[in-house]
């Protein structure tokens, strides 16, 4: 830029010229020679280099590993895996101190001493500009790779207690998405929406800038222009039973101040890097705060849900012999599902309605995982948040999505205020599904646990 | 506000209320009773409970904190030493284990069960709103305490972990601090200046809004108002000698074009609570790098720096029969500092330099701590960044405080570029000390540093 | 929102009951009544009441019109055509004396005197929130109704004068337009675009975040989601012959520091409502500066521009028995354009270039308005600026379009620095065309201006 | 900066470059020589040249306007005010056309030409970066001058009409003043304090930054960093009778959400050149609006003001034989005003009470200027805005100046909302002064307006 360039630039380039002379030494370098130079970049890192040009170290180490291919990363892994972990030597004195003293002092050194090396390697990657985003990216990287490489959790571990630090509540920040949002961040809202897809603009627009809509994320400061997580809420007057209504572009809007329900009718994990760290509780929570301060009119809190593992669970239930969650008439009825047209037929679709909300009761209500949680995930979610299940919709879904995952069937859970601590008590402590009597009610007489599939 | 009031709002008052409740049994709450109630509800963070309400949770713990008074919290730092260490049953199993297996998983579980449960305790802190700041301020008071308890070593231990993570350099943003500043911030400017004080607002405006001075600060996201480290840096022709004409508020401007060096005249680190994190390396060659690019006339970036343990070491080494650092001439020459208004006269003045300049070479060259790194701490700063000792400035600065800790004496430290790696090695790796032939030069041939008054 | 409710809505309450309260007297309000009221608001605003609430009066009547229809409105126009030009008594009495003294007094009271009343009406209407864009939009519906109704031409006159002074250059923002721009903001820059339309976000995106394209807005501060003007600019190594290059979403990406010239490939106005007040010269004068801080590079500015009335000035040409702009042969090879599909062969193309080389240079050369200037209403506002017509470009913009407009011919217009004022001078002064010495080349020896068409 | 320089820097270089050529031709210029040149750059601005640079030239022309002395800006106002009227010749025809036709556009036209040049002109000295706050600073010079130079007034005139037009309401923006506003505001309010001085930060920061106060201004988008007018306000809980507590630093702070009363206790214009531009009736209505909304407890809006006029008008009365104002009983405890220490007696503060409350109603509700208006400026200003006088409180300033403007009287006006029209239509139109019955009672039975001193 000027004849003084800058002084970082300057340093940048002198540590990436060492590095291109050692490379130059062969002709022509191979993945594994790759993936090798970076490792002992990273042990300069470490050392006492590190602390004279960390920055430019860094960034030279992001740069060349954004560079690479998914090979020579796998390379670049295993190296971080292998060489990275804790100081053997120094974690087996450790232990012996501790055992001889048991002192505050022995308990911390042996603390230290079993932090993997790559821990504080992750922190000084961290010098270089924008590097927190390269290692979320860099995480997603190492999940791919560990589809086939079991050897590679503990490089995966070292990044979720990291970002579990990092990305803690207290350094969120919650922002409304809306039509004054910058693009940049209004695609990945497209992109990343997970549950019920955006088509396009006009569809996005529909959702984040009609009255009676509103999308809220949580960012990091570090992450300018990527949200973590998002929500979609429709204020309306009173809890819905489908989804198809609310996305309906068409649809009639309701003044604001004359909501008494916010739905949340979509929750979407933007980063598949973060994977571990949670934020939905918190968002929801801190979104109902956000609205109920803007509008004093609402009451009712409650989601419309997708149910993921129900058409699943119905058929493995429909393939066992005796079943005790469905009754030999529920059986008869459900067989309408085989046929792949069934959602056409209005007859079909009331005639189907009991014996799916029957055995929606069951599957929420009795279906346990080998840890005795239920067997939803999403379910698991709510319900570990201290909602309530409020109500079953069969015919919530009619999607091809909705069909294939849950037979039509959605769910509301609700969050009443004075009722969340005890709700998720009841549920981490003793695996109590807490759900409205109206959905209780459903539950046929007759089935019992010890008849059920259990899920793993 | 309103009928509805805020979601949070009532889960806070819900929270407290439960807590008076219990408080109200005895009529008269002591100490003791206040800092155990908060250790419980430090427990029910940290459980079940914490994970359905925690936010709020957290924000009624730090308010009560708020309120106590020091000897309570004194009880409070006790319960958090001796009941939120690691969980030491688990700790022997992980143990077994990994002297069992040697396997990455058990070495991944003996940290995690090593790692003290304050941690987990810290974090969830942090989900309260302006949790940050508080837990710094937290740390302040540990701080205090400490001097008196040396049992409360491990939570600050842990507090310093925590602090590394939060506050890497890749959360830090640069800010330049002008006269367009938030007073908010400024008022923190002149409280936290550190080693010239600044006398009031003209002062300060003096250091800020002048085109020849630039000052730069570090913030953290969750710190928004609060300076974590600043520097202030005068524009000038070339390295000063003395502190004086840099702060006089009469002196002429340069115009920045006109500039060729830049002088760091001043480094405060603004929180004590984040003792042992450091900011001061990264936050000099970032503003070097920074300034360069704004004024490309700039070739050279030097400190004039304290020398605060200069006069008390001077004094000891006087005090010593046979000093190999002084000769006889200079400690006959030396004995005019035992005059409190030495620095009143020209002539004392002129007949001194040449004894303290040798003092001083040796002071820096020669003497050494038990570490066998320099005696003088700003030294260890910026050798230890790669600076070089430039030059030595005596009668650099007369105010009291300067006659006091160093008789006078400044000294100037150099960067440049391509040497810091290469300074920063010879430093760290062989406690060499890398200065200017002129600083060399004033050393006397005999002394050697077997003769000099170790420092620990 | 609160019993105290706020001060300003009650206000507004209390004048609209007013309203009410009079309008209810008949059942049915026809719109001439509408209008009447609407005329009685403004005589208040612009009384005394207006001083004790003028911003709540203000604020009622733009409330009012916006709900009006076009007939309404009309009536509203004819009011202020009407009531609301000078008070001609005080108008007689300042002529009067302005006659017998000639003083400075007496000459700014015939200035104040003359003044319509609307203009004081219109600063009112302007104490309302949001005032300056309703006006705005009010100019438009005037505008409109305009077409048939020369009468209003006065009310006309006096939003163009306000407008000149409040959209005065000093108080305008330029603002670069890129991904990170609010939505609301780009989703206009699509809707104005006038020269090439924007087909949807993906071209948009394509204009706007490529490393080699910029673009630019002037904004007010008073209407911040709306561009009041924007150019598109696009870098490369040499001025460009042809737009469907540029605009093509394919093409490769040239690095910025590579490129020599800067191409205008697109002005558009974004307000009609603000018609006669003149962005365009500040807007591109500003952009060369602002790109050539950005990309020091950069050596060459050019437009790449239509030619809007070049294909009926050659119809017309044609038509005539004896046009000295077109020789015989040229008249000849022109027989090609009337095939409607004449652009799809290479060969005709081919043919085509001298013919319309040579009457474009007597369209630009040649050719004048009744007043003296080029025919081509883009040729006066790049000549005004001081630009000079650099190259002709037949096969510009084959584009439907382009060949319905300018038989796909455009142009570069060049704006080099040392000569902006002389250029300008010359055209404004002389009505001299500073055209490159390749065009002037163009130009058949034969043709006297004589001859041509005179265009009104 | 870099080879390709600003194309905006080369311009303003060519043009600059031209002026000194002119200017060198005698060896030292003359004051007169440098207005005569200025003057000619204004036409130059005026005619063709400025439409290709004007940018360049206005920035020229304030830059060289800014260097010149006192004598040379006079001599340049001269300038402004001989040769830049309207076009006389022009005016004559358009007087001429109008008589004959009465024409709309005649109309237009005498409008138009009796438009004095100055007008455009200053329009296009606003094309300069910066040249809004330029204007506004020449204003205030001109001001200056006009003391000794009446024939200047028409160019004073030119500017009252453009920022009338500028700083039109809507164009304003409120801002909350706080700590945390940058201090190149603060310092400015500090300096523009006119009510009562801010001795320092110390004593701003208690007026902006305690919990019961709160400090608002209007801004300009095109004067960043300067405040057009202040206001500061103390929450309370009843309306105040004396200033000193209000000032006092040590006071107790109330909670805001115990405030009933908002006290308006300080409003200072900021800016001399904008003289006749009114602000602070809107300032006072929007700045109830906006504490409203955050304050609902609120529902007392008053005044603590300066009797600015009533000292100078009390002591002419006594110095008339016979006064209506005043009887026999108030003029002999008058007297006790005539020794300079009275304030610090409290038996002499007690006796004077009943004669200066009596005395200070006459003042505000019999004694008027020529044109029927109250004696008291600050009187005029708030019964103008629809506000009532409240309360009189003798002894309200007892510092050296409340002492000599009033005899330490202070006055309490209230606004109430739905009074504020009609209030204001009975002071526009009949002169009324409204006035709640606690003051009208003070007046003594007799005193006839006939007999009072009528004021300039």
């Amino acid at each position: 830029m000027n004849a003084n360039t800058s002084f970082f630039g300057e340093l940048l380039t002198s540590i990436a010229d060492r590095g291109r002379a050692l490379l130059d030494r062969g002709s022509r370098v191979s993945g594994a020679t790759k993936a090798a130079t970076l490792v002992e970049r990273c042990e300069d890192l470490l050392s006492g280099k590190g602390e004279a040009s960390g920055v430019a170290l860094a960034t030279d180490i992001l740069d060349r590993y954004g560079r690479m291919k998914t090979g020579e990363r796998i390379a670049f892994f295993e190296g971080l895996a292998e060489q990275f972990g804790p100081d053997r030597e120094r974690l087996d004195k450790a232990i012996e101190s501790y055992r001889r003293t048991g002192s505050d002092a022995a308990t911390a050194e042996l603390h230290a001493a079993s932090e993997p090396r790559r821990q504080e390697l992750f922190r000084r990657f961290n010098l270089a500009p924008g590097a927190t985003l390269s290692l979320v990216r860099m995480r997603e990287n190492l999940m791919d790779a560990m589809a086939h490489r079991r050897d590679l959790a503990s490089v995966d571990r070292d990044f979720g207690h990291l970002f579990s630090s990092w990305f803690n509540r207290g350094f969120l920040v919650l922002r409304r998405i809306d039509w004054s949002t910058p693009a940049s961040v209004l695609e990945k809202i497209i992109r990343y929406e997970a549950v019920h897809a955006i088509r396009d603009w006009n569809d996005l627009r529909a959702r984040v800038d009609s009255p009676d809509r509103r999308c809220y994320a949580f960012f990091h400061p570090a992450l300018v222009d990527e949200p973590l997580i998002f929500v979609e809420v429709a204020l309306m007057t009173e809890p819905p039973a489908a989804i198809a209504p609310i996305l309906d572009q068409q649809r009639a809007h309701l003044e604001p101040t004359k909501a008494s329900t916010a739905v949340f009718y979509s929750i979407s994990n933007c980063q598949r890097g973060l994977g571990g760290v949670s934020f939905g509780n918190f968002l929801i929570k801190q979104v109902v705060e956000e609205i109920s301060r803007e509008i004093p009119s609402l009451t009712t809190f409650v989601t419309l849900s997708p149910v993921p593992g129900f058409r699943a669970w119905l058929d493995a239930e429909r393939k066992q012999d005796t079943s005790r969650a469905l009754s030999a008439a529920d059986r008869e009825a459900l067989k309408a599902l085989d046929d792949p047209d069934w959602a056409q037929s209005e007859a079909v679709r009331a005639d189907l309605i009991p014996a799916l909300s029957a055995a929606a009761a069951s599957y929420f209500l009795v279906a346990k995982t080998n840890k005795g949680k239920p067997v939803d995930p999403v379910a698991r979610f709510h319900l570990g948040n201290g909602a309530r299940l409020e109500r079953i919709n069969p015919m919530g879904d009619l999607s091809p999505k909705g069909i294939a995952q849950a037979a039509g069937l959605m769910v509301n859970y609700r969050y009443v205020l004075s009722d969340i601590e005890k709700n998720h008590e009841a549920f981490a402590g003793k695996g109590e599904v807490v759900a409205s009597p109206a959905v209780r009610k459903l539950l046929r007489a007759d089935p019992s646990p010890r008849a059920l599939v259990p899920v793993p």
